[in-house]
C-alpha cells in the first residue's frame, strides 16, 4: 500500500467525518485542493453532464479516465466514481480500476444501482469488488448500495445484506446514498464493520450529526456541480434583469488562471 | 449565408443589446439554451481551466473544437472564442474556423492580445481576419481588441485604428473588453461602423446603460464560469461549517440529466 493510500484510509478514522467534495473538471478539483481539502472525489453526474452524456449508463468510461489522468497531477488524494464499473464484466472493471490505480488514484466508488432503476444482483457486484481488489491491491474500494437511493422495500435489511456481501468480497467502505434518517444511519454504522459513507443532503443532518451517528465519510455527490450550474444561471439572470449581486468570494480571472499554473502545466 | 447565421446577425440589431452568455461545457451551454438564450458564446478561460490548461496561450485548440462539436448539436446559435486563432499562421487559423463553420457554428471571437501581455501587430490580426472571411464566408467574425484589457496608452485612438483595420479585412463586429466608461464606449460605437461588443462588468453599467451608449452585444466572458466555481466552493464551505444556505433554483439531479436527454444523446 502506498503512503497516499494509507493517508486516504486514515482520513476515514478521524474525530470528524471526512468531508469529501466531488469535482467534475480540472478547475473544480484544483480549486477544492487549493481550499485545503486533503481528498476529493469525482461526481459521475457532473462528469457526464459536462461531457453531454447521461449519468449512470456506462457512457463516460473514457471521459472519467481522461479526467482522472488530469486530476492525478494535483496535490490532493483522488477517489474516482466509476458508476457500476462501466461494464458487467468483472475482469474489464478490474482492468479499468488498475489503470486508475496506476495513475495514483487512491480509491474508487462502485455502485450497484442500474440505469433501469433496479439493483444488480449482489453476487455480480461482489464479483466486481473481488476482481478489483485482486487487480489493484490496497486501493480503497467504496462499494455503494443504492437501496435507499432507488427506494427499495425494507432498505435496512437489504443494505446490511449487501454490505456483508461486498465486505466479504474485499470492499473497504460502504456508501449508502439517499435520505436516510439518523436512527437508520446509526444502525448501519453499528452493524457494518467498515467506514460508512453518507451523502450530504442540503435539508438533512449536518456533518457533526452524521459523525455522531457513526458516519466516517460524507460526500457531496453532485451538489457542488449543481450549485455551480445554478449560480451561473442566476448570474446571467441577474445581468439580464439588472439585479446581479456580485457573489462574495467570486474568483478573479487571475485566481482561475492560477489553478492551472499551480500544477505546473 | 445560412438562416442560422442570418438569425445571429439580426440579434445584433435589436432594441436591447444581445446578451451573450458564455458557456464552458455541455451542461452550462445546454442550461443556458434551455433558459431561452437564443445565442451563446464560449469562454476561453472556462474551457481552458476546465481542461487544466492556461488561457490565452493557444493551448486549447483541440478542447475548443471538441466542445464546439458537442455544443453544435444544441438548439442554440453558437459563437466560439478561439483566442488569437491558436496559431500565428492565417491559413491555419482560417482552416480551423472553416472546420467550426462546418459544424454549424455561426460566429467566432478572434483577439489581438498575446500571452505576453502585448498586442499583436494590427496587420497580422487583419491577415487572420481576411483569411477567415475567405475560408468561412458569412460567419460572424467578432474581432476583439485588447487595448483596454491590457491597459495600453491612449486606448481610444488605438482601438479606433485597430477597429478600422479589422473592419477593412472583413470583421463583422468589434469586441472591446475591459472597464471602459460609458462616454468612451459611446465614442467607440459612434465611430465604429459595426456592432460593438462590450464585456459585462459586475461593478459597471447594466445592459440598458450599455445599450444607450450604442453597444450592440454584451457578453459575460468568464463571469458565469467564475460564479459557478465560486458557488461550488461556497457550498462546500457551508457543508463544512454547517451554514449551507441551499441556493434558490438549485437544479435537481433530474434537471441536470434532462440537459443531456434534451438533445437526444
Amino acid at each position: 500500500m502506498t503512503d497516499r493510500v494509507a493517508a486516504f484510509r486514515a482520513l476515514h478514522h478521524a474525530a470528524r467525518p471526512l468531508l469529501l467534495p466531488n469535482a467534475w473538471d480540472h478547475a473544480s478539483a484544483a480549486a477544492l485542493a487549493a481550499r485545503g481539502h486533503p481528498a476529493i472525489g469525482t461526481t459521475s453526474l457532473g462528469v457526464a453532464a459536462a461531457a453531454g452524456r447521461p449519468d449512470g449508463t456506462a457512457a463516460t468510461a473514457a471521459e472519467t479516465l481522461t479526467l482522472a489522468r488530469r486530476l492525478a497531477t494535483l496535490p490532493v488524494l483522488l477517489t474516482v466514481d466509476i458508476e457500476a464499473g462501466f461494464s458487467d464484466d468483472p475482469a474489464a472493471v478490474a482492468g479499468y480500476v488498475a489503470e486508475l490505480a496506476g495513475l495514483g488514484v487512491v480509491g474508487i466508488n462502485l455502485e450497484d444501482g442500474r440505469a433501469d432503476g433496479t439493483l444488480a444482483e449482489p453476487e455480480c457486484v461482489a464479483d466486481k469488488v473481488a476482481a478489483i481488489t485482486a487487480a489493484a491491491p490496497g486501493l480503497f474500494v467504496n462499494a455503494r448500495t443504492d437501496t435507499w437511493w432507488l427506494g427499495v422495500d425494507d432498505p435496512l435489511a437489504q443494505t446490511l445484506a449487501r454490505a456483508r456481501a461486498y465486505r466479504a468480497a474485499g470492499a473497504d467502505g460502504i456508501f449508502v446514498p439517499g435520505a436516510i434518517d439518523l436512527a437508520a444511519l446509526r444502525l448501519l454504522t453499528e452493524r457494518i464493520d467498515a467506514p460508512v459513507n453518507a451523502l450530504y443532503q442540503p435539508a438533512g443532518p449536518g456533518l457533526d450529526e452524521l459523525g455522531a451517528a457513526g458516519v466516517a465519510r460524507v460526500s457531496t455527490g453532485s451538489l457542488l456541480f449543481r450549485a455551480a450550474l445554478g449560480a451561473a444561471l442566476a448570474a446571467v439572470d441577474g445581468v439580464r434583469d439588472g439585479t446581479l449581486a456580485v457573489p462574495q468570494g467570486l474568483p478573479s480571472y487571475a485566481e482561475v488562471q492560477a489553478l492551472v499554473a499551480a500544477d505546473g502545466d
